[in-house]
């Protein structure tokens, strides 16, 4: 449990973990923030992955049993003000937790081994909301593994540790690779390759979707290059029925990775 | 095309489009604001839907064909400021044209007829970007309609409007129904009612989804109320294969809504 209460926003450890809302900070410490009970309770199920906690005295009554869960394991518990939790927070209404955490990314060949049936390649996605909601429906799915390419956001960014929903924590994930090293690593792990696209002649229902099938998924606005489009075995579409021009990006992502886990089982 | 511009944020004009982004002000003038390229041209696309047009000197120049749909329709344009722009469009990057649109919503009672086959209830979805992106799904689904229940949020919400990329004005919408009277009325038209929950104990696979379907969606963080869930023919949830906790609420949507729109092909 912890002792005195830091209030002060300048205080030294306030200040190295508040640096880590940068990506710069963050590459260099190789740690980052998880936000909230969800995150921090699925963060602490992993060894040697939560270095410290912080906690409002609110926080540390309502989640007893996750502070409980951090003296376990030997995390020190930093209880904090209010005020210091929203400057980590950098939310309108936190939560009242937050870990700081060890990277948890995997090389490539760990990630995505032979016999991986279900992947999610990230080769543009910009947004760190959609990323981390493409993350946390690729976990439901039954994804065996989700790849940031060097193109995409960082896993790590704030937005996209909330949106996953604890889901960075459940499945292996792969950051930094080039997209056409993700493409050739899961080819040779035995996947075919899918990129979903608004361009693609085939759809959903066009393809077998019964094989392990790594998805590659694009930009919000622009999709795929056509340099990007070749990598692929097929473009598939998500068919549109009615009138909308496009699908998001997330919507997109969840629609294939479903029709595949479904197709598989 | 437009005369002077305008460059006072306290112009008459620009305060009573800005007044558009409260609620209150949208019942009273039973009008909302549609923003950037896409949505304007969706609204222009409808006769007598946009009241007046407000347009960047630099939106002007990179939609004229918009501007000219305007002129066209005999739609007043506006040439505003970027200053003004930003005022009315409280995005960090306003995309230079504003419309001033009248509600298109419908009653029910036309927007789900008899013979519907496929619709969406909104029932307490609380948050506006959510709605907005179920609404895209929907549509792009072939949905016949969107029913915003009473509990749910303002699909005129900013937001919304943004997040359905255009959907709002390509299919009916209906809003302010309580939830008991769109369920009997969408029963009434025909439609099976399955509410989508995380703690249903059918999934998506148990269930025949080429009959006429109506899917009732809930809170973002709590789903369903059980005096809800007893008026579904069947609560239906998404199979988590993986090991996250559940999906996001327009990620679920989308699943459940395309899983209906190919099996009634």
């Amino acid at each position: 449990m912890a002792g005195t209460e830091l209030t002060n926003i300048r205080s030294p450890r306030v200040k190295a973990a508040r640096r880590l809302t940068k990506r710069a900070f963050r590459d260099r410490d190789r740690a980052f923030l998880a936000e909230g009970p969800q995150a921090v309770r699925e963060a602490l199920a992993l060894d040697g992955v939560t270095v410290e906690l912080f906690a409002t005295a609110e926080a540390e009554i309502r989640h007893a049993d996750i502070i409980g869960a951090a003296d376990a394991a030997g995390v020190p518990v930093l209880r904090v003000s209010g005020e210091v939790m929203a400057e980590l927070a950098q939310t309108v209404t936190p939560q009242g937790l937050m870990g700081v955490c060890r990277f948890v990314h995997v090389p490539l060949s760990e990630a995505v081994p032979s016999g991986a049936r279900l992947v999610a390649l990230l080769a543009h996605v910009r947004d760190p909301g959609n990323a981390g909601t493409v993350l946390r429906t690729a976990d439901a799915a039954g994804a065996d593994a989700v790849v940031f390419t060097d193109a995409s956001v960082d896993p790590y960014n704030g937005k996209c540790v909330r949106a996953s929903a604890g889901s960075l924590f459940h499945l292996p994930v792969a950051t930094g690779a080039r997209v056409e090293d993700a493409v050739r690593h899961v080819r040779d792990a035995g996947m075919r390759v899918l990129a979903a696209d608004g361009t693609g002649k085939a759809t959903l229902d066009d393809v077998d979707l019964s094989v392990p099938t790594a998805w590659l998924f694009g930009n919000e606005a622009w999709g795929l290059p056509p340099a990007l489009l070749e990598l692929a075995d097929e473009v598939v579409r998500v068919p549109i029925y009615g009138r909308a021009e496009s699908l998001n990006l997330a919507t997109a992502a969840a629609v294939c990775l479903y029709a595949s886990a479904r197709a598989q089982r």
